[in-house]
């Protein structure tokens, strides 16, 4: 069984309401769109991330013979509906922004418009897929704004929540500026350049840390980065030094050290001083161990002579800000729009468009959120995704991905760019929609 | 490529480090142990999960030839890794805490003593398996310890990190004393009790609230929860009241209505009189919405008439501890102890054990972690539970495991039951362990 494919990975009240619209007829068109409600603490922005998964996901829903199976000897799904989900295919369109998009609350970034109980029974993977995605990327751009350049590495497979997070914290992180990751199969999935050192076990299983450092110099020779912390950081990056010349008659080059506790910056200014007068000026450093972007920003602004980082669970685990206020609402059933109103919940009505105003500068200067007919201007930032269940293009490379959020966080206003909350980015609801919730109500 | 079962799904220097001791020769035995630093915030007990997971991954260790081609073809790794992955079955033993046992810092939870290879390869999915299962069981005992009974049900699947996240997260509440879930995978995969209502959707596809209610009636004739707060959660109330006779004369009861937002404590009472008034005195008031335990706590001390909880986002992300801080370390290579010494990080040395003393009354009152060899009880709380590759016993049923935590939860000291935390649980370590610790320093 895989959780990542099942269609049965849903909340049981997706199978229990498509069983009252397959009784009542109810097949027109539904319309649900996937938006924030608001930013979480810390947050001035949000990546969008994870429609790659959702178009998979998609595409391939269906139910095997052995989820049915099970479904009947329930004894709580209808014949009809058994019927009904023996056949189900997708065969709805999406519009989405692409994975990479800034995008701030209210702003729809997925439509789903397909008949009534296949829009909402992909309503828990659909939510489940960007949530995730969507989070992660938003937390390691953060990151990536602090680093200045230097190269981040995802470490955070051990404390990510499973196997699906592990993976796909990878990818986004990756998407959003962090230079690859350590976790293996995001290499053979989605190509994302690895990174690796050795753990303290490695050391501890050598009776000595010389001899640990030179049998991972000998099987690693194009990556030696040497863990120096087991025991004192200091003995062991002397212990690299005078283990360098050794190597260099072999051919081999000490690529760097990483530290892993401690006053990092103290560690680093040390060991960097070290390595220095011993003859490696060259060798770097990466810096691991509980690091989130405020330590990166107080470590970059202490200018601790540390090259690289690696940050795990903070960012795999979106630590302080472990969910997004997300939803996927009904916004127009059989071509009439409607929205809820429950208290504090409340939702814009009918099919979206969101279109960005940019500063001469090329920053964004605010977002307009309207309705589909209403053509404010010719850069619209949800695009037809799928047709009839279909992809209209081939997904985007992930270095493309890349690519736009790096040239997204450069248009994004510098106000926005810092760890703190600061006064929100202004997205504006068109009168159009604001007259349409008014009408929607009028009729409720 | 299902991330769950695959081998790759670990971090890169675990194959690196694999390679180097494949080629000089360590293949003693490593016994590796698994236990948390430290109690996160808000935290004073935890409960054992994810053993179940961890067993199976070990059992069906391998690499496919598709993996392996990968590899290959990706240049990093020697021929002779190849060649030793081809075949790689883990052949260890392990002995664990039983899945369901509360347990404190430094007490190792599991151990796995296998050739230093397989140990270490395993070792990233290990943590990502028992770190997520245990946090989310812990934080879940949490709201079963504040709710006094009532029944409290997983709605987090939307929100959890991935599709794995939310199928283990509905097993690891189901087995902290949670009622079930809405996760649907769940109940095929591990028999969890699914419950279900309806989302705003539904009624919201309708042009009339009481249409939506009374098509989900003819649906759902045994299940009948009415979602009421789309508009108006009086008004909606007042509409279950009105349509009640016309149901039951169909043979239909209304079985409770379910709150989503605003004021739960406030809307309950009112929709109580409602329901009472209007003769539905055995509909149930089942409350969902941004729960965590304190919300539930001051619900349950309001005494605000509600039947049952549902728990999302909270539960599944674990959202005021999204991680727990975990280790899995070498104890002991080719009968050598050892530990590292890392600042802030140091661990106990060698194989251990962990003896649980009880008040006369049976509460707990410590409990001592020693050597294995040091045999001060009868009830040691690690059992061997795999050897040499092979499970020793059958899984345990989830409901044993639940009955294990609900006669736990029983025994832990009263004021390790509150939610805020309290000078901690005392964790004694032995003279025995301690002299060890020294003797590894002095030979390091």
């Amino acid at each position: 069984m895989n959780p990542s494919t099942s269609a049965l990975l849903t909340d049981l009240y997706e199978l229990t309401m498509a069983q009252a619209y397959q009784e009542q007829g109810m097949y027109e068109q539904a319309v649900f769109e996937f938006f924030i409600r608001k930013l979480p603490a810390h947050r001035n922005f949000l990546v969008a991330a994870g429609l790659e998964q959702v178009l998979d996901y998609l595409s391939g829903l269906c139910l095997t013979q052995e989820e049915l199976a099970w479904m009947d000897q329930t004894g709580r799904f209808t014949p009809g509906l058994l019927r009904y989900l023996e056949t189900l295919r997708f065969t709805g369109d999406v519009d989405a922004m692409p994975e990479g998009t800034i995008f701030f609350p209210h702003e729809p970034i997925l439509r789903i418009v397909a008949p009534l109980p296949q829009a909402q029974l992909v309503e828990s993977r659909v939510m489940n897929l960007l949530n995730f995605q969507t989070m992660v990327a938003s937390k390691a751009a953060r990151s990536v704004l602090v680093a200045g350049g230097k190269p981040i590495i995802d470490f955070g497979l051990r404390r990510a929540h499973g196997a699906e997070a592990g993976l796909l914290a990878a990818r986004a992180s990756y998407l959003a500026g962090f230079a690859g990751s350590a976790t293996v199969l995001s290499g053979m999935a989605y190509g994302i350049p690895l990174y690796g050192t050795m753990a303290h076990s490695f050391v501890q299983a050598h009776k000595d840390e010389a001899i640990a450092f030179e049998h991972f110099a000998q099987t690693q020779p194009d990556n030696v980065v040497l863990l120096i912390d087991t025991y004192d950081t200091e003995t062991a990056a002397r212990t690299v030094v005078a283990l360098a010349p050794a190597l260099k008659a072999k051919g081999i080059t000490v690529k760097g050290v990483r530290l892993d506790s401690g006053d990092l910056a103290d560690h680093a200014r040390k060991v960097r001083r070290i390595l220095d007068e011993g003859g490696l000026p060259h060798a770097q450093i990466l810096a691991s161990g509980n690091l989130d972007e405020y330590r990166l920003r107080d470590l970059i602004q202490s200018r601790a002579p540390i090259d690289s980082f690696a940050v795990g669970t903070a960012m795999t685990t979106s630590s302080d800000a472990p969910s997004l206020d997300c939803a996927y609402k009904l916004q127009e059933y059989g071509g009439r729009p409607c929205r809820k109103r429950s208290e504090g919940k409340a939702t814009w009505p009918g099919r979206k468009q969101v279109y960005r105003h940019y500063h001469h500068d090329g920053h964004y200067e605010h977002d307009l959120v309207t309705t589909m007919d209403d053509k404010v201007g010719d850069a619209p930032l949800l695009e037809p995704v799928m047709k009839a269940g279909r992809r209209l293009a081939p997904s985007s490379a992930l270095i493309d991905v890349r690519q736009r959020v790096a040239s997204q966080l450069g248009q994004l206003p510098a106000p926005l760019r810092v760890l703190e909350s600061v006064p929100a980015y202004e997205v504006r609801i068109s009168s159009l929609l604001q007259d349409l919730a008014r009408t929607v109500d009028h009729y409720v």
